[in-house]
């Protein structure tokens, strides 16, 4: 196994937590760089692309959220082999990056009333529409999985995402939104927090 | 092979022509159901994230562009099956939908005023900085192509996104942004440009 190095934002979420979560599950060891906020602005220039996460393979630099999921996916065998399936994978994953993108969007609003219309906006609309589709796709899937009928990272970028609306952190974004547009959806994450590997990991940090 | 229906919008470009360039090159038929901008607002509640493109499989749909650019890379033997070659593409096509995104954000965007900061802050910020990486990775990898030492599917990622960019038709974005930043990028489109299927099918539409 190559030697890994995953540099991300030091918070239990995001972009960086499903491929924290997909070494965990395998229990590949990696070295866990949690960059400080108030450290950001010195390192971003040293990123390819002026963000987080970045994976060190043996040394070698890779960038892009789902990049490195899929990645650390194949790694740890959390990525469908079936080119159907991973589409499959694949669709739901970009899904969740098209909202965390709208998400970062909204974060660099600086007038206090922009920023909650921009938010209300983005809740009330691609927020919505991607959550209810995500959740149809998962029941007609079976409702436990999104992809390959088992777990895959699909399933911890979609848990990422709903625990990130649930917490409430995000001004505006009604806290309650994924219960009411995509209640499969909980009940997912709810499972994926009783898996026995993420449980003892979160149980530790 | 599947049968094949992609739908996107009428222009020769976008999200949706690495698409079409793929099944051109590897000579896979297709129906190119192309949407005019005008039956967008009646056909988009249709589609599952409310985007182009999506292809249907064997009346199967699947959307998001990447999902769709990669399931079709592996169809046409444009996509690297080495998972570190793999990720090299991925990470290209991810830093193309980056400034997709932004651009799409500055598409809707109503006050003229308000729409040039925000392209000129995309030219001298994101789009400076994802066109540099990516010439650097291109020289890096030996000029000709992004992975696998061989077309792949982040070539026609790169090319559309060039080519739109020296089009010209982005008001505020300077057509020579390309020119000045990633001089390797321009001539890495004019060669695919002459690459066989590539001409005869530009010649012929």
């Amino acid at each position: 196994m190559p030697k890994l190095k995953l540099t991300y934002f030091d918070f239990d979420g995001g972009r960086g937590e499903p491929v924290r979560l997909a070494l965990v599950i395998a229990g590949l060891p990696f070295e866990d760089d949690r960059v400080k906020f108030n450290e950001w602005a010195a390192r971003k220039p040293g990123t390819p692309f002026g963000a987080l996460p970045v994976l060190q393979v043996d040394g070698a630099v890779i960038s892009q959220s789902n990049t490195i999921t899929r990645y650390v996916g194949k790694l740890t065998d959390l990525y469908p082999e079936d080119p159907w399936q991973a589409a499959l994978c694949d669709e739901v994953m970009d899904a969740v990056e098209d909202l965390n993108g709208h998400i970062g969007s909204t974060i660099s609003i600086g007038d206090p009333e922009a920023k909650k219309t921009a938010r209300e906006a983005l809740a009330a609309g691609p927020m919505s529409v991607h959550l209810v589709r995500l959740n149809a796709y998962l029941e007609s899937r079976g409702g436990e999985y999104f992809a390959d009928n088992r777990l895959t990272v699909a399933d911890l970028k979609v848990y990422s995402l709903v625990a990130h609306l649930r917490s409430g952190v995000l001004d505006h974004i009604p806290a309650d939104l994924v219960d009411r547009k995509a209640p499969l959806l909980v009940k997912h994450a709810d499972r994926l927090l009783k898996h026995a590997k993420i449980a003892a990991y979160y149980k530790d940090r």
